[in-house]
């Protein structure tokens, strides 16, 4: 592992975009998605993604200057066209339309197609639980990687859901997961450490459980959560992210570019019910109840979102491990668009 | 097991409901969610609570009369006072309002506190989807039944979610269940059958694993599905269902009238987006792709809500299996009230 200042990550990675064409503003906004992300502990989401977002970027998938449009709105609702952008650039704007539009008429819904992958999804709902709105989110990945439960073989990705919600402080409740038992990039985060990983993530090729995370991408796949409940899960996140908004499905065979996302939220203000003060209040009551319950023995009562905020305060102060693998990617990457990173 | 025609039940029912002073189409709503949960096989939603929906009119706590009233509204969001009616009743209201709002707004929010019990909560989630809507149905349950994540004791309520999403067909796809393993419900169902339960449903007043049903009434609890990403559904559906719309949390210890739900839907008009008609063809197009799908050795991939659609065409045509205990108490119930089973 090598430990690097988040600081020094943000600015190496936002002159990395920014050498590959995209805007100071734009390389900011991309770059502090993937830095926080690793800030938090998701590191499967992190500054792992410079390197793989700027392949896409050479290949021509990611456009670093198109500018996502609105095609389609109501005072409620909007419907947006990605136009292959960064993928934090369109989830930006859904997200901020979201919020503006359910603060105006209480409640809203956006969906974005020909999106590229946007990182974490729970950046955005924490973002917009932090204005003071309940956001859902539903994601489709438009790469297969986990089977349908019951079934055999890589059919949809790993599909996430994400749900934030205002607290009385700046820390919002935050669902966020993947809808299979675990992310695949954690799976490449395993692979990268060369640890083993639980039995119950994935399959190997022939369908058999295994604790190797080299299996995965040796013709295995993950499970779905929770058995035919967390399935039903991955099958919404598939028809509400990507078949609603006429994104790529995960399903299919031939999907171009390579791991899309569909994207759909929906954004509520508490005002149109109990109001906003009253709806915090009752949040932080129900949250500061649960943390006063008794935990088994040898377990501790977490609130959803919490494990980040903790990992998140101790990275700020200590530094985002990465492994090596990853950060020789990065410097070999930043030395390929002539950036020293000796300078950063 | 008693083995009653669904024509029965259901006459036998709204007769029931019509003597303790429900309006007929007020008692007939009620008793068509009670018979079709049973048809579709959660007999733990069916008319075993005949019995205990009267018990609640003779105590007071559901108002037979009560009308349920906006009290806030929007042109895209209804809030609603329940009144303590049946809960079927105000949760028809919301979901009608819900419905109408989205098509005519593109998506709605509509939430009700004073609510009674209202069953199974896809049984509106279905309707609003073969309605041409995406329902999103969150609802806590005031009677405190499951453990959060790694704690000890009952803390909320199985707090079910629900999704509902048009298909082409008449059969929507139908997300709908209870955030914890199983339903309190199913439980009950096997202590009626005198049957022994998985050994992952729930715990005993020590914290032990158990496969005796009678254990959960004695002191156990139930366990959320999918460890911490079932408990973090299990807390939004409380934090959107109970303190959005400002009814009771499950976690309060002080709660009457007994098994009240906090419920909260979101509708969505798929016109804002890729448009109805796309929608459906998606939608299908991805179920078909599913059931085509390999399936691992003895086992067979199922589209959520088709359990319920296999067991509901059986049980139309060959009756609805009752435990005798409920059948014996809906007699019991029905002779109290001057009806005369064998009229049915």
């Amino acid at each position: 592992m090598i430990v690097v200042p988040p600081e020094r990550l943000h600015k190496l990675g936002r002159d990395i975009f920014k050498a590959q064409g995209l805007s100071h503003e734009k390389a900011e906004f991309l770059v502090e998605t993937l830095v926080e992300a690793n800030l938090t502990g998701h590191d499967s989401h992190g500054a792992y993604y410079f390197a793989t977002y700027s392949e896409r970027i050479k290949e021509g998938h990611i456009n670093v200057n198109a500018e996502p449009v609105v095609v389609h709105e109501t005072p409620s609702t909007a419907y947006i066209d990605g136009k292959y952008a960064p993928g934090q650039i369109t989830a930006k704007m859904l997200t901020e339309v979201a919020v503006a539009k359910a603060k105006e008429h209480m409640v809203s819904a956006v969906g974005a197609f020909n999106c590229n992958h946007i990182g974490r999804i729970g950046y955005y709902t924490n973002w917009a639980a932090k204005q003071g709105v309940v956001a859902l989110f539903f994601a489709n990945v438009g790469t297969p990687a986990v089977a349908v439960y019951g079934g055999v073989g890589k059919t949809f990705g790993t599909n996430p859901v994400s749900v934030g919600i205002p607290t009385g402080d700046a820390k919002p409740f935050l669902m966020d997961y993947a809808t299979s038992v675990v992310a695949a990039g954690k799976i490449s985060v395993a692979r990268a450490k060369q640890a083993k990983i639980p039995l119950h993530w994935t399959r190997d090729k022939d369908g058999k459980p295994t604790d190797d995370p080299f299996a995965y991408k040796d013709g295995g796949w993950l499970l779905p959560f929770g058995e035919y409940k967390g399935y039903a899960l991955q099958l919404v996140s598939e028809l509400l992210g990507a078949v609603l908004t006429g994104s790529k499905v995960g399903i299919d065979p031939d999907r171009v570019p390579p791991s899309t996302n569909g994207i759909f939220m929906i954004a509520v203000d508490p005002g149109a019910f109990v109001g906003l003060e009253t709806f915090r209040e009752g949040v932080d009551d129900v949250i500061g109840r649960v943390k006063e319950l008794k935990a088994e023995p040898g377990k501790r009562i977490m609130i959803p979102g919490e494990p980040e905020w903790e990992t998140k305060d101790s990275r700020l102060a200590e530094g985002i491990p990465l492994p090596e693998e990853t950060w020789e990617e990065i410097v070999s990457l930043a030395g390929e668009l002539g950036l020293r990173v000796e300078d950063y």
